[in-house]
């Protein structure tokens, strides 16, 4: 089976960059690499940021992306944000306000969706109990939203908040980040996950 | 030994980026997680981009610096292009004239430099004698223009134009971008260089 090559962009925060993973390639260079030994043809820019929130993520997927995606190739956008929205800014509350981080949600997946192929995953906690919390109702508000608009949606966090391992990542690390064992495990969910996997199989 | 966190921006083409490597690292990836393995703190950028020219990464790299590399951090950049400037364009000329390439690398390295530390890498081959005999000239030309910015430059062309497993990888592959063994011998190149090791180091 050959499909055409792709290119992907996964936009999105430290999660998404994989801060802290020793092996530097974080859920998303892990999901890309068993693509790659699949047979699949991937080109994979990670465009994740640290602290970056759906704010500052919709000033500039626009911009990084039409750089990297060529009118002439099939290139593909996957993001995950939400998490340092609900975190707290220098008065305690939020970052971005719940409702605010919804609509830039929706301006970000509304205009991506028109232009190429789109998935999300949602946010992951930072073992935070309050800013875990807000990141979960965020992360549910984001299905409903990406329902509605027709985005294949992954939730990961309780993923990442039942593994005794990604605890023990956390820990023994910045106390926000896991390692190695923390992003395989967002891997594997992602790499189970019939939209990716739809993706990585190509026309069938 | 402690040292602060290093946040790094690779920015350059292809090769920069990890193209045809089917463990997703590239150079870059592997010498920062070799770094990170030693103990090191820090945070990969990878802003590579297939097809980008001097020109292309004159225009972006400073606003995808500047939203990565906040100012109460220890950001560092890392440049490497130049092949895709030897590449013919439309007309079968170079699809950036040399002396054009060396004024761009000059505004971004001087601008780079005033800015953050900076360090070049030299452009790699594409195992076609006409492109690599341009880029190899680039390459020269680069090291006279970093000697007289105060950047340090790491000329890494004859060490692919000699590999072996490089040409067999290029050819296995798309005709243009080597593998994993590939990456690996540049990676090792480059964590061998005196100007890395200081940075992974740290302050002595």
């Amino acid at each position: 089976m050959t499909s055409s090559p792709l290119r992907l962009c996964f936009f999105g925060d430290s999660m998404v960059n994989g801060t802290g993973d020793d092996a530097c390639l974080g859920w998303v260079g892990r999901a890309c690499a068993a693509a790659r030994r699949g047979g699949r043809d991937i080109t994979c820019y990670n465009l994740g940021i640290r602290r970056d929130t759906s704010e500052d993520v919709l000033k500039r997927w626009e911009s990084e992306a039409k750089g990297r995606l060529p009118a002439d190739h099939d290139g593909r956008l996957v993001f995950s944000f939400g998490t340092n929205d609900a975190c707290p800014g220098s008065d305690g509350a939020p970052r971005v306000a719940p409702d605010r981080t919804l609509t830039n949600a929706e301006a970000i997946l509304a205009a991506a969706r028109a232009w190429r192929p789109t998935l999300m995953v949602g946010p992951l906690p930072i073992c935070d109990p309050i800013v875990d919390a807000r990141t979960a109702e965020l992360s549910l508000r984001f299905a409903g939203l990406c329902d509605r608009l027709g985005i294949p949606f992954l939730p990961v966090i309780d993923i990442a908040r039942t593994s005794e391992a990604w605890a023990r990542e956390v820990a023994a690390g910045d106390g926000a980040h896991p390692n190695e064992q923390g992003y395989a495990l967002i891997a594997q969910a992602f790499m189970r996950w019939p939209p990716w996997k739809a993706w990585v199989a190509g026309p069938a």
